[in-house]
């Protein structure tokens, strides 16, 4: 294998894929980068094998040449490495060349590398995806859609189902639903599919964070591909593979109250900055939990009380008030992610009693909601 | 006590005098921050009884008024608490006010903290300075001396007075000196003195970094006091006191080499860049160690050996050479820190064989210099 190739195209490509190479990992390979040059251009593949990451680098780009392949071939180097030298790298181009017994030299300018490689034959191959359900997404849209649920996954490995986003594709619509059982996050969203079948899976929420990193904010769409056990996100130039979550999802369609008892619309900045304050002391004496009162008037209090430290109260009007009064205890952390994964200016709660999980919508925009369990304090 | 204050005026001053305080102290009162309002103004003071800082808000500047006292008194808050509190407070004015039983009250716009203070009397009374040695240096050029001299103290508590940089005042200079016994930083620049008194001090790293952090990059003078076992920095509204170093600093007068055999000119930064590049690879199989080789022609090469994951060489065009030919291997993260404390395009070094030390020095500035010890790998 030998190429020269534009760094700032190399560069880029390690980055992606580095995203899915652990250095952690039971597999001794799989620290490594496998690169692949064909006559069509450079392959770099990055796996920990539950994600893969596997970026294409074309040898020409809009009449552009980027890669110059002398001989095709193929190798694997040690991610950590060799992501560091491409990043260091004096010159705008480097070239590549693996001589025998897998030494690989890499040279820009005067600065020459000589990494001991590992045989290419023995990287484990990637998911066999056959293409049978398929739709389209814009990529910044994709990425809206992951912010707004995946913060709502468990943390916990417990049930370990709910460490993923359960994605529903039914009636050219994708729903996300992500629920940690405290607290649940809902977006939806119309998508392009080549038929109308009805499907689902749970996408583990570290396979979303890191996908949601690599994707650009443009309107291209991502083509993605569901299997039985496996995920594939596909762009121009870059395949982003994810396992799937074995198991049942819960049915959340119960949790979701169909009446109110109270509703509030709130100015969505203002109530943040005040659950904010309220969750200053309450963070460690008290779980991090804030109590809600209504008061005459259209006015909300907020408040909170660390018996050690203090106690912190503060007023907002409401835009409106409706409905029977109310006090209510919930987790601060929980409300404002909530309100952070809104993205409107004005917000609608709706309660259906102390110790009954409350509604968080977005004025004029059903495509997002959030669910809280209240605590009980009183 | 009750005051009234602009809000901007407190966060600057919380942030100062956080600075000094630990979460980690054996005296609980520490973890508190010091408010004492007087008809003047308002002074906070936080300390960890190593370093102690005191900020002073003055009630009026430039004829603008920033606290308003309605009552005199003190009380000890909580930092870590007060400081979160006034950064996230609505409005643009805090009120403060100190109830019964030290229950303090917070408020700002419809917020309403309710703090349970300390006793100011228990807080523990700042050193007492004689102000017998003084000095003035600009503020910016104070945070260039430590920046290029502090890097280089010791970070192991096996010889505790080398964590210190050593001051030295004498002739109207300043001279500092740092070293970890591996390599040897040392700054000059004149001084304001009142009287021609010589005397040093062994001020710590940490309280330097510190103090680095808090000073505005202005010309604006410090008025610096050295006694026996304190320093105070004195600026406009800002006292910054730190314990000194108890003991001996080594005399590092005889480690100065007074002859060299080679003195090779570099381009800092391409010299710089291929060190960093040589030591990628060193960094753990090999405790970061690269090599230099004088070749013909004025050419420089650089390299590095790590059997398991490679080599990497390099060849650099130095502006000179003169003297014996060498080969030598040092500390890349030496030679790094070095040449970025150097502030210059060339630097000169001069060796004196592969198993001395060896001198660096930007070209055309003797205020500054830096010496490192080789490794002996040949």
């Amino acid at each position: 294998m030998k190429f020269i190739i534009q760094r700032e195209y190399l560069v880029r490509s390690v980055q992606d894929v580095m995203k899915a190479v652990s250095s952690r990992t039971t597999i001794p390979i799989l620290t490594g980068i496998k690169i692949v040059a064909t006559t069509e251009g450079v392959t770099l593949t990055g796996s920990d094998s539950d994600i893969s990451i596997e970026s294409f680098i074309p040898t020409e780009e809009a009449g552009d040449e980027i890669v110059e392949i002398k001989q095709v071939g193929s190798i694997v180097l040690q991610a950590r490495f060799f992501s560091e030298i491409v990043k260091k790298l004096p010159k705008d181009t480097v070239e590549i060349e693996v001589q025998s017994n897998l030494l690989t030299i890499i040279r820009s300018g005067k600065a020459e590398f000589n990494l001991n490689g590992l045989d290419a034959e023995e990287y484990p191959h990637l998911p066999q995806i056959e293409e049978n359900n398929v739709f389209k997404i814009p990529a910044d849209l994709l990425k809206n859609m992951i912010r707004q649920t995946v913060f709502a996954v468990s943390t916990s490995e417990t049930r370990p189902i709910l460490t993923g986003v359960n994605w529903k594709v039914e009636n050219n619509e994708l729903v996300c639903i992500a629920t940690d059982s405290h607290r649940l996050a809902m977006r939806n969203a119309k998508i392009e599919t080549e038929n109308e079948r009805s499907y689902h899976a749970v996408i583990p929420g570290k396979s979303l964070n890191e996908l949601s990193k690599i994707l650009d904010d443009t309107n291209d769409l991502v083509d993605i591909v569901i299997t039985e056990n496996q995920v594939l996100f596909k762009t121009k130039h870059l395949l982003f593979f994810s396992r799937l979550l074995d198991g049942n999802y819960p049915d959340t369609s119960r949790l979701i109250p169909t009446e109110s008892k109270t509703e509030v619309v709130l100015t969505t900045k203002e109530f943040l900055q005040a659950i904010d304050r309220a969750s200053l002391l309450a963070r460690e004496a008290n779980n991090n939990v804030v109590k809600l009162s209504t008061l005459p008037d259209g006015v909300i209090e907020v408040s909170s009380i660390s018996p050690e430290i203090g106690k912190v109260t503060e007023e907002i009007q409401s835009q409106s008030i409706e409905g029977e009064e109310l006090k209510i205890s919930f987790s601060a952390k929980y409300m404002m992610d909530a309100l952070k994964a809104l993205e409107s200016s004005e917000i609608k709660i709706s309660f259906t009693g102390a110790m009954r999980p409350f509604f968080i919508k977005a004025i004029n925009d059903d495509t997002v909601f959030h669910l809280i369990l209240p605590v009980r304090t009183f």
